[in-house]
């Protein structure tokens, strides 16, 4: 898994149908702000500026309520920002 | 997931009689256009210059009508540009 | 596999349920420690810096007592820290 | 998917029974070429200096005859040379 | 896969029970010996210097005797070091 911090929402009207009722957010890597910002599902409401921990790949349909082509689920929201380096 | 630009169609006259139906398109990653292209199949009707967002992996098998050799699928298109950093 | 150091312990109250009993650790990479950081859940008690081995993806969920979106487990502590380069 | 070019062939007798048959390249990735190479296993043909489609992972599996610990299959040959960014 | 060269091997007391068994070697990326090491259990005999082929992921489970939380094994020995590029 890794640390992210949410962005903003992703606004995509033509997708899948099985993508309905998932909220996909833009993340932004914590450790390392320069580096590929990748988009996850949300499920357990973690907001804009927010600390979560997203898993990936198969994991991450463990994560679902039903099958879907996702591959990156937010699973937790972090009590606190994380220590810097 | 990540979002990406579909930047034009890959032509295979030689390939896996699996993959006879997908479409093929070249994605530039949007957030860092000097990174790795890759390619996804697009079954919603993405076209060039659109912003995409990808699945990969083994969810990108939930997003194809019949099991193919193929790791990443274009999952909705974006309803404008991305915001710049 | 990869080997990383231990940092610190991942502190989340609003996760998943199936997460609950899964201490999950920050871990830096052991040979490039300004590569990005990931979290691994642990299982066998790995303390702060311990060098520990992680395995990733679907072969994580072996590592597991039950189903859990989790993509990253350690599942060696070394006995002694890496040889440097 | 990526696209890559083929270098050469790789030589190994020392290997697993299980790839018996399958011819295993060594593919520089078309995008980036000082990236690193990695290889693939061949069914279609492929030869050295030829444009490639490459799937990684799971979905490599749907590109073999039998079930072998291969990550990644050329399933396609481009018709002609990528355009150059 | 991936070409990597045999560094030496992973030393761990304190494991997984289902590890029992598998030598887990540390291996050097042999295109960019700079690149991040990782570990990949050997069933095959690999020594030190050697250079091998790594496979990752679900892959790595079909060169394993039983299911293991493993991510990465060596498939094949290259009979000789392979060209430089």
């Amino acid at each position: 898994m890794v640390i992210g911090k949410v962005i903003n929402r992703v606004v995509s009207t033509r997708k899948y149908d099985s993508l309905q009722g998932y909220k996909l957010l833009v993340i932004e890597p914590y450790d390392q702000p320069g580096k590929e910002r990748f988009v996850a599902a949300d499920m357990i409401g973690a907001g804009e500026g927010e600390y979560v921990l997203v898993s990936f790949g198969s994991a991450a349909q463990h994560g679902l309520t039903r099958e879907a082509p996702i591959d990156a689920v937010i699973i937790g929201i972090l009590d606190q920002e994380p220590e810097a380096r």
